[in-house]
């Protein structure tokens, strides 16, 4: 199992960089990708062969960047199940509807697919310190993580994020800093501080290997639906990045010849209060224009403007997706009718892609017995703060 | 995969009862224990079958007691993963310490497992509405399955649990009521509501089949540590179905002769501020005495009177175990510990058992080259409440 990364190349120009030295942003300003030999891939990465490996992330690790397994950094988690919704699915109008539950990850988020694989293969590089801006969530992944790794974690965090987001940042001893505003003024901040002191930035995108950890998603529910892909995948989207990880998955399988070149239709969930993707995807532009006065209790997907922003919107088109936003109080009602039909506690973003999937259902836009995957990014015990207020 | 379940049997007098009949405690006042044909059990639960099956505690149905899988009733619980701990185990002195991981299980703590079990036996036996006592967690977990089950959950809880605990009782639904006073206290509202409206009794021991569900913990560190046991358990003990159910899947292995006759030594790990076991051990006393003025923030193992305590003693002095108590300060302090070398959000009382072998490891009862399990049986995620109050 020996990864096949031969470069990297950026998302926009093209332009090819060495992936054995630290990048980071393209000088273009785009970000940049790992690319495999898929060929060799090919050679050994086969269902046969997953078969026999462990039930994680690392079995896919032809397709991941780190050189040396032994050196990984993990807290062993452990492929998401996904989760038949058989009392809800049939109420909402659907045959076949499932939740891939990510929260039952370490630190409680999908976040840690991608702490798992960039801060393993940021130790791999040589990497001791770096810096990145957070919602919450992929904060304290990458700081847990770094924790492990014992590489020096500073985060920066909205001073409304939920508060659990901070006690679990210092728990794991990472340097915090509270800012007043959103995301957007946190990567700010992240990026000054990596000017002057030339440590590693791990903001979104900005480092090429967070999303290969995210891709693993895409891996996993493949084999989950039996070497197929679903027909819907809808996904809470703040910067996208699980997103644009599952679609490059796809397309990497496809491009080995595991699975047949058939795409899932791709539907980027937002909020109301903050709907930047939807708003591009009305006007079918190719980027968004960044939001204001965003405003929603899903927090992980207020990011009023996604430096990948042009790479989801491209899957979308690609793939005859679409985008939706939906209120807060209809993803609130959701969280309480999955949990009592289901006893699923989802986080709010992921009770988002259920509204989504509800009204796409009503209108038709997809079929009743079409597969139907919605993924569900986190646990809603760090969510369940938020709309009772009552901890 | 077909259940070799025989019978149930008391756990002090014998008694058998029929297994597919609706049983509670035996007419003695003990707990009844699922008993199985353990040859029949020993022809197709074997190494190389189990290698085919899903990384889930449903693997081992030979030794559960569901009759039909189809019927079952699973949040898609995995198995938990077991980490070992690299730098804070060199750190307390060990070689080789490891922490299973349950708070990567749906409901966020290992009462999914006695959850799944319970549940779907209690379905199975035509079981429509159930009442418990609970301290958190057990309540959360068996409520989350019975909305999945479309069963009525009625939960008992001390006013003082962790206000998470309410928010998730009720957020799936279930009828939960709050009594100011210890889980007795609740059980004793229970046993009322039991005898009044014939509903059936989901307390702790009180019908045969949550600790089948725990027991699953057993199994799965058996095949973790290479169908061989640990050197030594510790466990954080409340009611203590955990140790007992660990304890009694070891002893099924053994009799089917999947494992070596070794047993691990167990360690119950209570709070100062309620060690009733710790107490009666000390005192080589075969049952405990209530435990007065119960106060920890460890609230998951606040049991001033476990129903099964003569089991947890009869572990413990059959394996050279031992009983220890730690502090609310040593375990909060070491929560931030284990956080920030290790990455790992355990819960108060998973903390507890790391105190607790780190004391043991001084002390020299522990050696620095054995093989020490701590079994951390829920997420920090909820715990986090507690020690801050901050949120």
């Amino acid at each position: 199992m020996t990864s096949a990364l031969s470069h990297v190349a950026c998302s926009r120009c093209g332009a090819r960089y060495d992936a054995d030295e630290i990048v980071q942003l393209c000088a273009c300003g785009a970000p940049l990708l790992a690319r495999y030999d898929l060929e060799k891939a090919a050679r050994t990465l086969t269902r046969d062969a997953l078969g026999g490996r462990e039930p994680a992330l690392w079995r896919y690790g032809e397709l991941l960047p780190l050189r040396d397994h032994a050196g990984r950094v993990s807290l062993e988690e452990r492929m998401t199940p996904v989760v038949p919704l058989r009392r809800l699915g049939p109420e909402l109008g659907f045959d076949a509807l499932f939740v891939k539950d990510e929260g039952l990850l370490p630190t409680g988020s999908f976040k840690a697919r991608g702490a798992a694989i960039g801060v393993s293969r940021a130790k791999e590089l040589g990497v001791r310190a770096f810096a990145m801006p957070t919602n919450g969530n992929a904060g304290v992944a990458w700081a847990a993580y770094a924790a492990r790794a014992g590489i020096e974690a500073r985060i920066v965090m909205p001073k409304d994020a939920p508060a659990i987001h901070r006690w679990e940042c210092e728990t794991v001893g990472a340097r915090l800093s509270l800012v007043d505003g959103f995301i957007g003024d946190a990567g700010r901040i992240v990026a000054d501080e990596v000017a002057k002191e030339g440590i590693y930035d791990a903001s979104t995108l900005k480092e090429p290997y967070r999303i290969e950890g995210k891709k693993t998603m895409g891996f996993e529910l493949v084999e989950q639906f039996g070497w197929s892909v679903p027909d819907v995948i809808l996904y809470p989207t703040g910067g996208g990045v699980g997103l644009i990880g599952i679609d490059k998955a796809l397309r990497e399988l496809q491009e080995i010849g595991l699975i047949a070149e058939r795409m899932p239709r791709f539907v980027a969930v937002q909020a109301e209060g903050c709907a930047p993707i939807v708003e591009a995807w009305k006007e079918h532009r190719t980027v968004s224009t960044p939001w204001e006065k965003t405003h929603t209790v899903a927090f992980g997907i207020a990011v009023p403007k996604a430096i990948g922003d042009f790479l989801v919107l491209d899957a979308l088109y690609r793939t005859d997706g679409m985008a939706v936003a939906v209120s807060d109080a209809e993803l609130l009602e959701m969280q309480r009718s999955i949990a009592s039909r289901e006893g699923l506690f989802v986080c709010a973003e992921g009770a988002a892609t259920l509204v989504a999937a509800g009204r796409l259902r009503e209108s038709g836009w997809i079929e009743r017995g079409e597969r139907v995957l919605a993924i569900n990014t986190g646990s809603a015990l760090k969510a369940a703060a938020a709309p009772t207020g009552d901890r």
